[in-house]
């Protein structure tokens, strides 16, 4: 059972241009669940409440009813869209997003000859009705490992197309892999993205290298490589040629990293013209790296460079520093995850509305704690004390302030044990400062000037096990914004926070956005007044 | 998984006292699911709004959200509640509704020394949301017979109680059967509700007759019988004497009829204490009729009479007359059913306030037909042209006046076919004035009047394959109220009419029930006013 728009899956590649307004009608045709779609990495300066966010953006679009999404793009690049309410976008809905170069405007710092867009995601075969159960029941019922990975919605199960001579490619099978016809010599840019559940993924082109030159909507200084690093909420766009023996066709590879890997392979083909797309690669797919080898996955993370002229250097300082401290914890029983002691409880009333109109009851007024609830934290031993309590109160932000986040990783439930976490930021690019490995210390602030190295822009980066991320950014973006894992399990286990700025200056919120909770109770009056 | 309320399933029994104002508070902790609760076979006379049918009494209510029911119970009786959203009900949103007599008012026409309440339902492994997608695709995917049938929720699948040693009553297991502990030569009463999705049943206790005494929660005419037929949405009460032989315990067993059974036989244990609840049966739980022993059926459904003293007589005539035709039919490929030849399809705003609002765009503004589109309709074979429309037109009932409805069975899609289709009314009791074979035609009104028949008040009367059912009923009770097949995959294919009738007396429809659609946008502006 998927979760389908317009009666495909995955939904319709969106194209648009720098500059174009996108419109897109949502039609919410399910038969008991509300909707919404985010439109990931897109800025929505201005227009904050078509962010596409349950609970922070608008209230959800109910079965039977249609919503004008309307929302300007002003940055190339590679981008997605996907449901953000309960785990609907594991479910199914979400689909590419791709911003091209306007004609007047900027040119792209590179060129190649043709394009392909894969979109990366992970596939179970229990459904998320059931997967929400088990993470909300005590015992704790984890979702486990992906049966498939998919790219563009196609994958195998139980079929590996690398070695059975049964798994033939003809073609139109569901199972199919995508097929990339390319030319000799010339030069491809691969469209990735990735919004899988839960896997980090690596991506490989069998007997090719690929120079790396965007990142999340962001160019960044090329380097070549012979694979890629893909989080969920991550896109890349790499350029490869088409230089090797045209007789042969090859395998694109897509496999699981930081996670012990249970799931197969996800395949496609490269297949140079005018070889037929059913000639076998004589060399196999690409071999995913050891999925626990992060050195090499650190090694690759701190490639990513920002691009002189295109990306400027983050301000040299910050106006106030955040410490985020990502903890596994118990509440009544249940498995939970908690940012400073608190896990995120998404509220009835989107927090945009209760804002513009000061109607305090909808949340929490007490700010969250800036940084964790005991410095002393041991960050290498499960919680001495594993109890947090949920909230949904916000970090409310001064307006074009510089925001430091310490995204600090720690040992989970289990005894050592840390896992992967790629957090993502709405409405804002942030600059990735640095990576390190253990408690982020006084003076680690050194770890950032490493020689030479330029911070790139990026919406989603990864926290390794054990280890801390620092992120800068410019609170610049007039809205309320979630940030969090981008693990879609997680996120509904807690595992994120809401920031707010500048909400001052926003005109009218749509009252479409605002009809239930409190919005929608403040608009429908006290029911005393007749409207006959 | 299964829908559940306070964390159990079946939700909590409710009891009330006639002119007892029930207060039940719903909060919504589903993810992404709306939700209502319907009170079935509470008049809600002055209070629509509290009926419980999204899309027509009421806005659903989304997750994080709560919402107060507040409602009168009027009349003694055995009652249940449920979801009327999508197959809300079938996923597991029922309990029962008891209202006994007020301490001051009118006497049970009947004496008992104790009483039990069996809330009968079907259950099947395949969830709610696998089935509405196979209802709706093409090819029509049917969801079969149930798996197991439930008595307050507990059945049993893969062990038969009554044939295998190895299935012991330990009274603890959760598939354990429900035990009436009884005395000898005692009288009690059993309450019996039906909230069935699918299946027509059959009710025995061995070795025992039983006395029906109330139907719908309307006394009848006592009458003796071996074994009772409950359709989905009916309730009775039936007494039955422990004269049997002390020693033994005694099974009661609900089985399917009228389609054939692919489902055992649900069970309950009679235990005449002080037996011991594990001593099994000696003699095999009653053996359900023939499941298409149609003249049984009917025969029963015909001895249920109005009980004279509490049951007023019909109206000698009507005001107008109504014919419903329910067919089976197909519309862009996909199956439905029809009434008239329309396939009711829910609107996103509730009629009780588009019709108090005056709101014209909130659904087709066109009287549905009163009678067949073709009045040649040939009933006992497939539809000659199987194409219907989808429709959300009402019909538009004069206040206080008497209306009859002819509900006509007809043959399905497929040839010798047609279906048992228990239709419920909501807001009201109806008589039903008599059952006939075959095409209702001029001079059928003769079998009306069998001598001597005093017609029952039910909110709920079958329409046995090819024959017909005529109702009377008087539209005294402001609102706008479903009239629907209660077989919840036949509604959710369109099985179902809307009735309204004196909106125009109501008080202002409560804000809160409002939110949704062109009555949310009516309240919330047009988007340009300043609220800050």
């Amino acid at each position: 059972m998927v979760m389908a728009i317009n009666g495909g899956f995955p939904g319709p590649n969106i194209t648009a241009k720098v500059g174009d307004t996108v419109e897109v009608e949502l039609s919410n045709n399910l038969n008991t669940e509300g909707v919404v779609i985010h439109w990931h990495g897109i800025r929505q300066f201005t227009t904050p409440w078509y962010d596409g966010t349950a609970s922070v953006s608008q209230c959800v679009i109910n079965p039977g009813q249609t919503f004008l999404y309307k929302f300007k793009v002003d940055k190339a690049g590679t981008y997605f869209y996907h449901g953000h309410y309960g785990m609907q976008r594991e479910a199914g809905l979400y689909g590419s997003l791709i911003v091209e170069e306007g004609d007047q405007g900027q040119k792209e710092p590179f060129q190649y000859d043709g394009e392909f867009s894969l979109l990366l995601s992970d596939w179970w075969h229990q459904t998320v009705y059931q997967q929400e159960v088990g993470l909300s029941s005590d015992p704790f019922q984890w979702i486990n490992e992906p049966q498939s990975l998919l790219i563009n919605g196609r994958g195998q199960y139980n079929c590996s197309l690398a070695s059975l001579p049964e798994c033939s490619l003809g073609g139109g099978e569901q199972w199919a892999p995508n097929v990339l016809k390319v030319l000799p010599n010339k030069t491809y840019r691969l469209r990735i993205a990735s919004t899988t559940s839960l896997a980090s993924l690596n991506l490989a082109i069998g007997g090719h290298n690929v120079t790396v030159v965007e990142a999340d909507g962001n160019y960044v200084q090329p380097f070549s490589t012979t694979d890629v690093d893909i989080y969920s909420g991550e896109t890349y766009s790499v350029l490869f040629t088409t230089n090797q023996n045209p007789d042969e066709n090859y395998w694109i590879s897509v496999g699981v990293r930081g996670r012990l890997p249970q799931t197969p392979q996800a395949l496609a083909l490269v297949n140079y013209l005018p070889n037929h797309a059913s000639k076998f690669p004589t060399s196999p797919p690409p071999v995913t790296p050891q999925w626990d080898d992060y050195n090499r996955s650190k090694a690759f993370s701190n490639r990513i460079q920002g691009l002189e002229g295109t990306t400027p250097p983050p301000p040299a300082d910050y106006d106030r520093r955040i410490m985020l401290l990502n903890t596994q914890n118990t509440i009544d029983g249940l498995t939970v995850w908690a940012i400073n002691n608190v896990s995120l409880s998404f509220p009835p009333t989107p927090y945009l509305g209760a804002l513009k109109y000061g109607i305090k009851a909808a949340f929490d007024q007490t700010p969250p704690p800036d940084t964790f609830p005991d410095c002393r934290y041991d960050i290498m031993s499960p919680p001495a004390n594993p109890n947090a309590t949920t909230g949904n109160a916000i970090y409310t932000l001064d307006f074009n302030s510089t925001v430091d986040v310490i995204l600090q990783n720690a040992n989970t439930l289990q005894p050592n044990d840390s896992e992967i976490h790629p957090w993502h930021m709405h409405g804002h690019n942030f600059w990735v400062l640095g990576y390190g490995d253990g408690k982020f210390q006084r003076g680690d602030e050194k770890l950032f000037e490493k020689a030479g190295r330029r911070p790139p822009l990026k919406n989603t980066a990864v926290i390794f096990p054990f280890g801390w991320t620092a992120l800068r950014f410019v609170a610049d973006n007039p809205g309320a914004w979630p940030f969090h894992c981008h693990i879609e399990p997680h996120l509904h286990m807690g595992m994120g926070v809401v920031i707010a700025e500048g909400v001052e200056f926003l005109a009218d919120v749509p009252r479409e956005t605002l009809s239930c909770g409190l919005t929608g109770m403040m608009f429908s009056g006290n029911g005393e007044e007749g409207h006959n």
